[in-house]
């Protein structure tokens, strides 16, 4: 005992002098009901015959590859077996295309090697590709220097931010994000100090954003912070909402307004279902508005991981940062450089991602084919999901119009609210824990995301084959009405 | 004009606004003397025959692949084309060992697939392989779930010293660092606001650690900061030293006195060259201390980026964290958690560099060859370019024991230190320029990894090949005899 106090005094980090601000640090998306559900599994393998399922079924994360066994699209792995090992150029039967992607992306890369560090803001070819894509996209021209590969979108959000801080006057920097919003940005804002400026979206009005809302929570947040910024989630994470270019609109007059840097979180951007959706980009509207708007300064983000081709372990991403002053980018340019550069094959990934096979090559019936299986199926699951879901007594559901989630809203019994208080535990993680237990679904309690006061949420992927989807609402139903029934 | 004006008045992020603690932050490795090679490579490929040398040679930085033509060792690449698009298993003529350890890592990852997320600490299979590695290395007990990979060690040297941040108090956390050091410390520790306690390396003694400097900082620096923790880069960046045991257990009791988190960046572990050189891990020679040392909390840091394999573009790396309290460990997962994982790829080709193939294995023979080929070549070039250098008249090279650079010290004229103040440059600086100008060989000057004041360094990589490094010591023999002479 003597010993075990000796070492606690020597210990160099304990929880007293650990950084404080990793405290704030939520772990929503892999948090508390996914180490349940890990737990769960490991028991059901060692056959404990315990539970009312016989598997736990991964609805937490959107991870197309791993619990809902699609397949990787043949034309992204083929390319980057080829950049990887390209003696398989000569040895394999890859299309003639892919091997012109394989040389032509070599070359761009210091001796022919993805083993070699790429530059900075990442390989000129890619940038370029990316520059070409957003410019289909938009409409509007695109400059590869603007383009920075990062390693997943995360990478290149925390830095934007990191731009932003500029604590050293009297108020920290402050931060609007949505609520809900992707667990990310209030960590991040956690760890850097900064004040989050929490704009709720509009259930009501299919999780849009609201200028009234907009300005009281500027208002509020003036007296604590110094607002830099605002971030826009869309298609929307966890809500599955997608935008219209009139809202876009009033967002980017509302940050003119206050001179509020933009970060479009675009990460969904190829995941649109709803018929009646288009995906404008932040940026698309801003030159549409013209002067003054088309001189604001923003940075949209882009995702390898979010895609429909579910690459999420790659860790690509790439951002576009717009207008710029010289001395801001030469500091941006020294920053990134100090991390010498994302990953190769992340930026590879990236690169088939956006420049996919054209009408004509051989590798594009296939692609095509693979692609609108995975997409058309995403579109019935995510109306099917929407209407199941709107069936259920007590639960409200809004259209899921992009991305991979449902964030439905239940209404949860008095009872059950006052008996989790004495659990310390959210009302919605303690329903969410019951799912699980009782059916083997694992889904994120709404205030991993936040929501509005006193109402209850939880994110479910809509990633399950069609079948499943209905088997697993039916069980939800079930759960959901004994769950009422015990707590009314 | 107006417009000028109001479009500025209307910029979000400016260098007003900008995060101060940017502009503390340096670009040594990729800064002003390869943005200048990168114009000379330019204005060579338009045939400008400007310059008195047809190429320019990068030896800035340590990258094999990428200047000097090293080629891809063969076992890693076909693992990771085999990892990434599984059916080449059956289409390829692959050994049948590459097939069987690309199905033992895709049995370890979601939905068999590379796409999908890994655990956040990495891909267990991953880290056992890393724990049996470390365990063969230091003949000591490694537990896998003390492992984390990362996207290249830099991620994992940055989270680590996240932690060590608490400026809530009074003081800033303050981390003793080499001097000369790689600048991702101080970059980082000025990002963070936090204190840089410098202590010098002995360059008269082989770059060894010397404990009456250390205690000198350390005592130093207390007024400034609240001392937490010793970063120590061994083999040395941009020294090239090994530590022999002896200094390690001075810098350990050192560290246990002053109850200092140490951090080992050990990245180069696997390049010793010199004969009398043995790299030993700083675990190892605290667990050969026993009690109370073994109990001491500390991180040591590898990349698949530094090795003699030359994989740089993966990013992949991994660090290993001993002795932190089950607390501590909680808060730790969960700021890994938030960032999800680091790249699938980078974790394969880590799991590659450390789990080779063995003997009796059909991989083994043809990567023996290409090992030691490559590794007796690195030998025979650090060897070479000590000599060399020393054979130059004004410049001292400590012996390159280790990692891939040589740090000559020059002797520089008095006038030409004076002219450089007219120009706000460090000497150093001004001396590599020249020398990239007349010769095309690109290097660092010493000043971005700071040096004692009143010497000037630049950092060489050994990587050229032979008859190359002879030509390139000839021409800055040459070069440097004219600098002497012009600046006399």
């Amino acid at each position: 005992m003597i010993h075990k106090e000796q070492e606690k005094e020597n210990e160099s980090l304990t929880m007293d002098n650990l950084n404080p601000y990793i405290l704030g640090v939520s772990d929503a998306v892999r948090g508390p009901t996914v180490v349940r559900a890990v737990e769960i599994e490991q028991q059901l393998k060692n056959n404990f015959n315990q539970f009312p399922f016989n598997r736990v079924i991964r609805a937490n994360i959107g991870d197309p590859h791993a619990s809902f066994n699609q397949s990787p699209i043949t034309y992204i792995r083929q390319f980057v077996a080829g950049c990887t090992y390209p003696p398989l150029m000569d040895m394999s039967d890859f299309p003639i295309d892919i091997k012109q992607r394989v040389e032509r992306l070599l070359n761009a890369c210091s001796g022919k090697s993805l083993g070699s560090y790429t530059e900075s803001q990442g390989i000129v070819t890619v940038r370029e590709d990316i520059a070409n894509y957003i410019e289909c996209r938009d409409d509007y021209p695109a400059n590869p220097n603007n383009i920075y590969l990062c390693n997943g979108a995360t990478e290149g959000i925390r830095l934007v931010l990191k731009l932003l801080m500029n604590n050293n006057q009297n108020k920290p920097s402050g931060i609007m994000i949505p609520i809900p919003q992707y667990s990310l940005y209030s960590d991040t804002l956690s760890l850097y100090g900064a004040y989050q400026i929490r704009y709720y979206l509009d259930e009501d009005n299919n999780w849009a954003l609201n200028l009234n809302e907009l300005q009281r929570a500027f208002d509020e947040a003036k007296e604590y912070c110094i607002p830099r910024g605002i971030v826009i989630i869309n298609p929307g994470n966890p809500t599955g909402q997608v935008l219209s270019s009139e809202n876009i609109k009033m967002v980017i007059q509302f940050a003119y307004k206050h001179k509020l840097f933009i970060l479009a979180d675009e990460v969904y951007q190829e995941n649109i279902y709803f018929t009646d959706s288009k995906f404008y980009s932040f940026k698309k509207i801003m030159m549409d508005l013209g002067l003054p708007y088309n001189q604001m300064q923003m940075a949209s983000f882009h995702s390898a991981s979010k895609g429909w081709h579910g690459e999420c372990g790659s860790r690509g991403g790439y951002y576009e940062l717009i207008n710029l002053s010289k001395e801001v980018r030469i500091q941006v340019n020294k920053l990134v450089s100090a991390s010498i550069c994302s990953t190769a094959w992340g930026q590879v990934i990236m690169n088939a991602i956006i420049n996919p096979p054209k009408k004509g090559e051989p590798s594009y019936e296939l692609y095509e084919k693979e692609r609108s299986d995975v997409l058309n199926r995403l579109k019935e699951k995510a109306n099917l999901i929407t209407d199941l879901f709107n069936s259920v007594e007590g639960v409200h559901c809004n259209r899921v119009m992009g991305s991979m989630y449902a964030f439905p809203r239940i209404d949860l019994p008095e009872k059950a609210i006052e008996y989790t208080k004495s659990l310390n535990m959210t009302p919605d993680t303690f329903y969410c824990f019951q799912l699980l237990e009782k059916t083997g679904i694992c889904v994120v309690p709404g205030s991993g995301f936040k929501q509005q006061p006193n109402t209850y949420h939880f994110r479910i992927t809509i990633l399950s084959p069609t079948d499943e989807i209905k088997q697993i609402v039916d069980q939800f139903r079930t759960f959901h009405k004994s769950f009422l029934r015990e707590w009314k």
